[in-house]
């Protein structure tokens, strides 16, 4: 291996342990942040995100990179070339006040919306979200685009994902489900979601939910299970990896699916190689991969009749008077219930 | 206020703000963090703590210091430059690679100690311990002293502070502490600390813990108690600072204790002044400073006669078959039962 390849290298793993710090940063901004401390958590942020700008930005990487290019490779080598060379291609054209700003802001709305859905109170959050969208809207023109402005915003999570390409795939799920969710409307035979609509007590759930984590191969001593507002997956390394969930006392099939969910996240986290840790091909390769893992856990198995034949008897052991005399089949239809809802 | 001066302060903020990161990963690893995620936090902290390093050694903020130094200032503004330059005139001496190894082996340290004391293993502690020992002897000859090595890691607590003024005062203390151990141990007149050692239940001590905070003043707005191995205090803002206890299950008044220490350390913490959030001034300016707010609400005020009569009543109502029947004397007997131990 080069020096140059070392160097580039070295730069890289420094990248990467500094967004692990900003990931905690976020991370505990949705977990343990008292409520007070947002403003200056924003303040930190910031400053560490205009720190990870600057490090990207560095003429000297930019000078690595070329230098690298230009040498013999191996296929792992030329691909951290590849995955960095476009993070860096995309970050030089981004303004640093503009990176600092778009994390000061989101850190502030991200509070904003935390209260505004526990109070119901939208109108507190609209500045915010005004305020991210003009911000989004002038990254998108700094980093340049052809077709519409999302395109520059969308490569960031589908490394060349163009916006002509996703409308069709959405207009032709569309027709389907539209079509469907009107037949499953229309139709006689509603299934009886009321199954999971009775009191399960928090800490029952939780148990469950770790359970069922540590069955699917989630290793807690790698990871942990918080609960935070909307729930979401935090890799801070392959043995860091921490998913967050949120509990109804009402609603079993809430926290469970949202655990297995973000569980299935989870496992593509820790299944990341950890030899390979800090370098640019030890990262998720995109949202949409990212988003195949949770779901298969979520629907693929979570709502399948061998998940419910499987894990009712332990269900109907912690809750003896809720499921007791349920039977598999009426868990299967409960979890499948189908209802148009704000999100997803 | 001269350009120069707010071009320094923004420095100067930045590093506040990259200082405040590095404060949330070493509370979450005291904390949170799962323990395969310890090597990847060691880098995460190697590299922002050569970042802070970094900044603090910039050329550009030496430069700043002495063309403000040279004009009219406030009295605030000198005490922000007269602290900085402190703390950057020592951070230059001491080599990058040096603050990067003390970060990483610190980190793995810390975690080494929770497991060595644990399983009561302390071998397993031994290479760590003596790996920061040589560390630290490295950073004492980088920065420089007169006298004992010591000096120059006391300066970063007490700034000047010298062991030569230190042992007189521990002389002192030790034929005093030691004459009246030997009477206390000597006395027909033994106090009961059985009082104490009963079981409690740990939900039931945090319960009181946090109403104990409250009533003193600590914002659990502004701030979080958690658990930890070693209670500690973080101040990542005055409007977010985060104090740890530990209980034991067995004695009231571990908890307790640990509490309203950390919960002095707080006070002090949340009562910096948020206007100045950032600059140096605001800072704690000494850690025995420090200390004597911790022990004023651990000593004077919750081994006092007054704190035991006032809180006596609650402590019946929290824990009746414990405490039913224990005066406030008893109670104020057992708080102060005072034995030789290993720590303090």
């Amino acid at each position: 291996m080069s020096d140059g390849y070392e160097s580039f290298l070295t730069r890289a793993r420094e990248v990467h342990h500094l967004a692990a710090a900003a990931g905690l940063l976020a991370w505990d901004q949705e977990t343990y942040l008292p409520p007070r401390g947002v403003g200056a958590r924003a303040k930190h942020k910031a400053a560490l995100a205009a720190v990870i700008h600057d490090k990207m930005c560095a003429a000297e990487l930019g000078d690595l990179i070329d230098e690298i290019a230009a040498g013999e490779l191996t296929p792992e080598a030329r691909a951290n070339l590849r995955e960095l060379k476009r993070e860096r291609d995309r970050a030089v054209k981004i303004p640093r006040t503009l990176v600092t700003e778009l994390a000061e802001a989101s850190s502030l709305a991200q509070q904003a919306w935390v209260e505004a859905r526990r109070n119901d109170d939208w109108p507190r959050f609209t500045p915010h979200l005004a305020r991210l969208i003009e911000l989004k809207r002038q990254e998108a023109h700094a980093v340049g685009f052809t077709g519409e402005p999302y395109n520059a915003l969308l490569d960031e999570y589908e490394p060349g994902g163009r916006i002509e390409d996703l409308l069709p795939l959405f207009a032709e799920l569309e027709k389907v489900l539209v079509q469907l969710i009107g037949k499953i409307t229309a139709s006689s035979r509603q299934p009886d979601a009321g199954l999971l609509r009775q009191r399960f007590p928090v800490p029952d759930q939780d148990a469950f939910g770790r359970e069922l984590l540590q069955d699917i191969g989630f290793d807690f001593d790698a990871g942990r299970l918080d609960v935070s507002a909307h729930p979401f997956t935090e890799g801070l390394s392959c043995r860091d990896v921490r998913i967050t969930t949120r509990y109804e006392e009402n609603n079993l099939g809430t926290g469970l699916f949202a655990s297995l969910h973000e569980g299935g996240h989870a496992l593509y986290e820790q299944g990341l190689p950890p030899e390979l840790e800090g370098t640019p091909v030890a990262v998720a390769v995109s949202v949409g991969i990212h988003e195949s893992q949770s779901r298969l856990w979520e629907n693929c198995v979570g709502r399948s009749r061998e998940f419910c034949r499987y894990y009712l008897p332990r269900l109907q052991e912690i809750f003896p008077v809720q499921l007791g005399s349920a039977t598999a089949e009426q868990l299967y239809q409960a979890v499948n219930v189908v209802t148009p809802s704000l999100i997803r």
